[in-house]
């Protein structure tokens, strides 16, 4: 890609995209070019209705009757079964219940118990993984006896050893949007005998995931990023099958018992995967959930050579080449990318930092004032602050790609980004 | 009360309930007594119209903008506040979050981990508590070297001794109905210097609950029964102020971060209650417990002599007791009280046995297709079956009372619940 490249070019790639049709299924508000799809998925068009469906039928006239009428008493497998076709599972390996971080619990909790008496000792994970991942991993550690080894990327070889109990890494990092290579990073894991915990929060829904082809041993994953399904919804849990059924996790509430419905004082973890339920689950927002489910099975009746996961990552890759290259050339002088190049490295999104001062907040501000909604992370000793562009095939085209590169350099020209009321800092940034 | 009470007397206190003007909150399916309340509360009106809200505005226009504009990040807190009102906790003391079974695991652990090296090994509880409280606490005593001891209800003076780490109970039996005197068994427990967890799920919005004024240690409890929330409700979590900041529970994730925006790579716990958060919240289950809250605290502006919770308490005793006398009255020979006839041990349930054979579940089944919504509760070789009528003086009329006993003495009568139809069990019963 050149400089060269036309708005009707971008048009052109627009014109060919065998996902277009699939902007359809959502709402997105006017005047907004929505970046930010890897921290909350856009809302598709058929939850409003679903939801309220499921607020007055089902709740309102309902009532308790819905656990059965309503079959919410299968909603985490039902959904967990459609979250398995996009993450390289099969039906009845997945739930969709909990949070990541108290579903990472879970699954940590069984790693480690599988290697207690082991003699190994660290857990080993990236100093830039997501916090809330090195904060549970802090507390099984601690209260577990191992010790929580983190470390940069580039010394993952060298650092898995014979006594690494677990490797817990997140597929694609959430600040870099760097992608490992899961087939490779756990086959080398098993080589030295450590079990693999992978985080999906930015990998699932975004690029192809193959936890069994990669032969995983545990693995959780977002519903509110890539899967579309709504603010803070429901995370989901894979155990690969040889593990499944061997450990118990900690949280067992009578959900993941094997006869909830029997009321016995004992528990009886429920074979498979269903022992990683725990409590009631929240059925509005899982109702949602499966919406956004829904939005990305639909690539998988597309018309093409390519289709599912597989097409969402082709056009995922050609929007953040886009993009890259337009950022390179339109203001070379502003930013330094953060995000691998190569394709087999890249997930969907793209970081940026600045290449002098720390700007990296305010224009972000700035942009989202003007409709470019991105994000920012900050940084520390270690890694800059960067600024975050989420790029979702479903919902993007490449004139969109355009259009943010535009605003992006008339925020820059213009110097507004300095203004105080871009460089106040929100509870939530 | 005698037979000789006709259905007039009952239209006449419903003429003078102060509560009355509540019932115009909620939305309920034309012929139905809804007797499960304390399984699922029903719907609000206002909840609808709020969850619309949440979805297309606050989700679908503000996008990721809604973690400040709408101020998503304060939810569990607000909500808290609310709950507070509730149970006699003071405002910064309570978060709602996650399922009941993941916050009695925060609670349980921290009040464990205050108990490691005191000698005390026992975690006392009783048989007939709910059973997800049981696993969770099974759980933990396997993992932190401590025995579960299961008593009667009965037996609690003479097992509250020196070995006694944690005394956990549900303050208003599931299955009974039946209440412990919150103050009385609290002040045994500390006497022996045992920490108290209390499973507030019977007792929050349906009697007075007053853990400060108790001086209790840790309580949890549920957002979808007596709160009316909606199916799947998030839980909520109190911890006394004197322990609040001293532990760290294990579920260490960003939301019970000092600063989860910092993304520091190690965990610092926010000072109080905040700690007992983890991960991101289902913001739209959240957002329709709120509504179920509002309809508890409209109780507080009603006129009359009592208000509140203290209104609601005397309501709910005229109404289980209207029910007890009628059923006593009108079918003596089917059924066993299994309900405390003593107020001060009466939670806002009556649950009956059948005196002869095993027709419980049947019962309940035919009841429910006739419009008479209440549960059924599997025994074991301890427990009998019993048929469980939940009363929410929030939306029940005396002359539901009246019209839901007449039911059961018409599906007696009629012998229809030996019907095959009602024999058949459900997923979920």
């Amino acid at each position: 890609m050149t400089t060269s490249i036309t708005l009707d070019d971008w048009r052109a790639l627009d014109a060919q995209d065998p996902l277009r049709s699939l902007r359809d299924l959502f709402t997105l508000p006017d005047g907004v070019i929505y970046l930010d799809g890897n921290s909350l998925g856009a809302l598709p068009k058929a939850a409003p209705a679903r939801v309220a469906e499921v607020v007055a039928q089902e709740w309102g006239d309902g009532l308790i009757r819905s656990w059965n009428t309503a079959s919410w008493i299968d909603l985490p497998k039902r959904l967990g079964d459609k979250v398995a076709r996009l993450i390289g599972a099969a039906p009845g390996e997945v739930v969709c219940t909990d949070s990541t971080s108290v579903n990472l619990y879970k699954v940590l909790f069984a790693a480690l118990s599988q290697m207690k008496g082991s003699g190994r000792h660290i857990v080993l994970s990236e100093r830039s993984n997501f916090p809330t991942d090195l904060y549970i991993a802090e507390s099984l550690c601690r209260e577990h006896g191992f010790t929580l080894k983190l470390i940069d990327e580039k010394e993952l070889p060298s650092a898995l050893t014979s006594e690494v109990a677990v490797l817990m890494l997140t597929h694609v990092n959430y600040r870099s949007g760097a992608m490992h290579n899961m087939t490779a990073v756990t086959a080398a894991a098993h080589a030295v005998g450590a079990l693999t915990v992978w985080d999906l929060a930015h990998s699932a829904g975004a690029v192809p995931v193959t936890l069994n082809a990669s032969n995983a041993d545990f693995a959780i994953g977002c519903g509110y990023k890539y899967f579309n399904g709504g603010p803070g919804a429901p995370s989901f849990v894979w155990v690969h099958p040889r593990h499944a059924s061997q450990f118990e996790q900690p949280l067992s509430g009578w959900f993941g018992h094997a006869a909830p419905f029997e009321f016995t004082p004992h528990y009886r973890p429920a074979p498979g995967i269903a022992r990683y339920l725990c409590g009631t689950q929240p059925i509005i927002s899982l109702s949602a959930l499966e919406c956004g489910l829904d939005t990305l099975l639909a690539a998988e009746a597309i018309e093409g050579s390519e289709r599912g996961m597989a097409a969402i990552r082709a056009k995922s890759l050609g929007l953040t080449d886009a993009f890259i290259a337009l950022i390179e050339s339109r203001c070379p002088a502003a930013f330094t990318l953060v995000t691998p190049r190569e394709h087999s490295r890249r997930g969907s999104q793209v970081s940026l930092t600045m290449r002098e001062g720390d700007g990296a907040y305010a224009i972000v501000q700035a942009l989202i004032a003007r409709g470019v909604i991105g994000d920012y992370r900050a940084g520390d000793a270690q890694m800059p602050d960067i600024l975050r562009f989420g790029f979702t095939p479903l919902y993007l085209s490449y004139e969109d790609v355009w259009n943010a590169v535009e605003q992006i350099v008339q925020v820059l020209e213009s110097g507004e980004w300095k203004r105080p009321e871009f460089n106040r800092k929100h509870a939530v940034t």
